[in-house]
């Protein structure tokens, strides 16, 4: 075991699309939806921000390529990932990699492929995968070992295609589907793995963790014990029973320490990029204040980074208990 | 205390919108929207359905009253209830009867007056209030005193203005809102009863007190002794945490037998209406299959009523089980 | 709506039984189990407690009344609560007050007024009751209806023959039976009225609230509109799925803020007492951790409340995260 | 994919210790505690139990171990694991495999080693192990990465030195720690597969299944696509959040059908064994009922498992609720 002693620079990035409208299945339009090129100008001008994620055909495309490259340039930000849209179009409303038409899985592929080729153009390095509708809803519904088994195929041939890019599996227990078999941080490594590919790794959305009752900490670790598989980070909140992709802070405070402290430990040097949906909040504001809140943890971690490998080897609560206390409420 | 012996006639019904287009906040469309009175005579082709639930503004308004009324007339249905839409509209994004703006409270009261009148015009005899958008989602952001009173308000003076009709408050703890002021069975009635109305109730949705780890059989009760108030019922399934909108039976098997059985006990006569979110099923097949499991469970319940009653009082877990394995294992 | 201004002086308490032996069905012992007066001397030396709980037969009956009144005399605590045993003895394992074997209950209701009648004795003005064994676990196997009628039967018999007394129900949604009766604010507070009488109330046991997902904050608000009944509270924390009775602070942060912020507005002037289970802590260190976390929030309210004022009207989750961030992260 | 078409011998199995006392933090016996020897007979007049679980210490030590094998040949019934007791001594209050204190992971080891030494003089093929103290409780105070890399080497060790044992080990994602290291299946694997071990694999108890929101047909798939792993199956229901050890189809219906299938399809040949925890039942009616439960839903399998192998591969959910409402409801 090594630490890391010395202070890592953290990289800020933004989803595009958590600037633009929000919808529920009851109301289709709690906010007027901005151009993709105004939503970048108001991610540019988060502090902090120096990476942005596009949504597949939302955000980029073929034709609109050029001209994202050259408005990204223009802003200095860089293309962090790419999210290819495996679940806005209905054709794969029962599954994209594990559809068990075979024709939809094919679909599903190149249109990743497609979105594998314009990452090579705009030089983003990875690819953060989630394939929403790949799950289930009713019980005896779904032939579990056939439907896993494609998701590798699925993932087996992208991944293999594209050796110079790194894939992400972002994995959430439930929505839209009352279970996804990209479920957890452990599932999701035994995927990666079956793969048998070095560049298929795993996404943690923290709140995705907190609604799947992970400790994020522990899934790091998790990850770095299945030859670090971690590739990336989508941060924002919940009351830990829904994916409310609140504001950082808003609901747990001590569980972002902790996980800075754990990303560091485990040697992470990947992007911190903000996933949330300010359904009813001004979305540049919401998402300004997680990254303010990551970055404050970051400093008081780097002020106490001793002092908290000294706790997490003592197993004392209550001294941990004092320590928090101090750092948070002076 | 005295048991109702006598078998009840169930009345099913089906709320319209549950034949249309089904979508999330990642796929805006799932299906196609068949027009409303497609749905009505989809909904009329149902086996045992005899009642209609209409949603204010897509499905009733005051310029397709007469036309509804005489397609309703037309298939020999009754109009169960109105349920006003209080939840699509953005206006109401951060509250309709609790709104801390006095002109969209104003609006969201006046809106449903409009729908009472309607209701009176169709001979309907109940409102379904669902309020959805009546919660918050971060802490330290609502004044929960003030908003409660609103609601309370705002439902005084509707029911007031409106003797000759029912009031059913439709509780639900989540989803739009992280967290719902007409939460649980218990909270509504308290509500109910602050209005100091008579004709203020309960509407009881059996997946929503599912992801309330509300027991149906308990809430039953509970309403009863509080001057009686269910006043209405929608029926679907889900996994629990969850408003999955499921077909009954998916996921319970015992607590719908349970629920019934309470219904009867407590004395309720009103309708079984379900209410059912079918993602990607067949909308008329999934309800009907509820209808058909709802109608055998009232059949077994018949054949087994004073078994039950015995096993009730008994409190022996082990009989109860040999009951039930006898009844739904054969 | 009358706001509270000026700062309350906050009254700490502790449960006696908190500084003994810790088990659960695993491990019978994790400690060793230190006598009263011990457990005595040691609450007495945690900062800022002033007054004790003690529970029924473990720590007070007839045989060592003088000793214990005199002992705490020594120390100069006031005796806060006392809590009635119902859970222990296995008689009342399928229930106290609510079970079917009318001698049951009898023998309940006859212990409780035995320990009303040493509250009178200790001038201890509340009896904190929680009935844990009365609910139920299976299905098709309770009769509510008899049932939760029992239970504001023998209510209404102790609290009407004690009127100087005041009676706290404390509500916990599960354990030790799978579901019970007194489960979460509303429903107790219906069953507080349900005896008619004025000095039946609540007690809010936080990470009881926090397992049944009540906002704390919330839910004093409930019990001040139905008629002012929040009599007492009840400290720890959890990770919001079981009743882990933990360290104040350990895994909720703002919730604590919030939840004095309306006892205040509420206008409560009642104890603070630590309800904690340090199955493998130091008892003294846990428990005084969680008095200088709540200590410590009290003077950062104190410091905002006028803030916090505009906050909470002012809806918008932003402001909200930008103020907390301030205060917490400094 | 090869589906098994045979129906399988069922062989039933249950953990001695259920039919003893039962307790919880608040009551220390619910029940009298009858000796092995009365336990053991109680077990062998359970119909259809031929095999027995020991639990190390309790009922299995060095100094009972003629006499054990002698009371089981009487009994003819087979040891089915033995599970060693890692959890009741204080001394593992912080952890057995993963403590932080050198010498007590040495304690359980050669622990966990005496009772495989056990095992093998009684011809028991399999070793269950929970470490059920193996976790953590508040963030900020276990070394994750440590801990669970001892985790590893302890399992390594002793399987590494019993190659003719069978190693499952049983997850459960919480009780008696807040956090368990081997909380679900997915992660399980993960540990199982850290050994390199061909011998080291899983226990699903189908209620730690529930509680952790997995659907135990697709944790058998997962199980099969890691190296084939599930070695040993554990039965009991509960209300899906804690683990209530219920009676078999007490809550839960469909899903039990559905595991079987997976199962059989995944080519499962050990024990069906009751892991049940009777608090206030007749402990052998309880068991007795779970395994009436699997026999008749193995029956119904046996049936019609050509209509659900269709089912699975349908994706219809109306013609799953047809299908199941007309085997259920009849």
């Amino acid at each position: 075991m090594t630490m890391r002693r010395d202070t890592p620079a953290r990289k800020y990035a933004v989803i595009l699309g958590n600037l633009g409208n929000t919808r529920d299945r009851f109301c289709s339009a709690y906010k007027q939806n901005p151009s993709t090129l105004e939503m970048l100008d108001r991610a540019a001008a988060i502090p902090l921000v120096t990476g942005i994620e596009l949504v597949g055909t939302w955000d980029i495309r073929p034709d609109n390529l050029v001209e994202m490259r050259s408005a990204l340039r223009g802003h200095g930000l860089a293309c962090v990932s790419i999210i290819p849209d495996l679940f806005s179009n209905p054709v794969f409303a029962r599954g994209s990699y594990c559809s068990n038409n075979a024709a939809v899985r094919r679909q599903a592929i190149d249109y990743t492929r497609s979105m594998c080729d314009i990452a090579m153009e705009l030089e983003c390095p990875l690819m953060n995968l989630w394939p929403g509708q790949d799950g289930y809803d009713y019980l005896l519904c779904s032939d579990y070992e056939l439907e896993t088994g494609w998701i590798v195929d699925a993932l087996t041939e992208v991944a293999g295609a594209y050796p110079n890019l790194q894939f992400a599996l972002e994995y959430k227990c439930k929505e839209p589907r009352t279970h996804s078999y990209l479920a957890r941080m452990a599932d999701t490594l035994l995927t990666a793995r079956a793969t048998g590919l070095p560049n298929v790794g795993v996404t943690i959305d923290t709140g995705h963790a907190f609604m799947a009752n992970e400790v994020v900490g522990e899934a790091i670790v998790l990850a770095k014990r299945a030859d670090n598989r971690l590739l990336h980070m989508h941060f924002n909140d919940n009351h830990a029973t829904t994916d409310d992709d609140m504001i950082v802070g808003s609901v747990h405070t001590v569980a972002y320490l902790e996980m800075l402290y754990w990303l560091d430990r485990c040697g992470y040097g990947g992007w911190l990029s903000m996933d949330q949906y300010p359904y009813r909040e001004d979305a540049a504001g919401a998402i300004g204040e997680s990254i303010q809140w990551l970055s404050r943890f970051s400093e008081l971690l780097d002020e106490h980074r001793s002092t908290i490998d000294g706790l997490v080897a003592a197993q004392n609560p209550v001294a941990t208990s004092a320590f928090l206390r101090s750092v948070l409420l002076g």
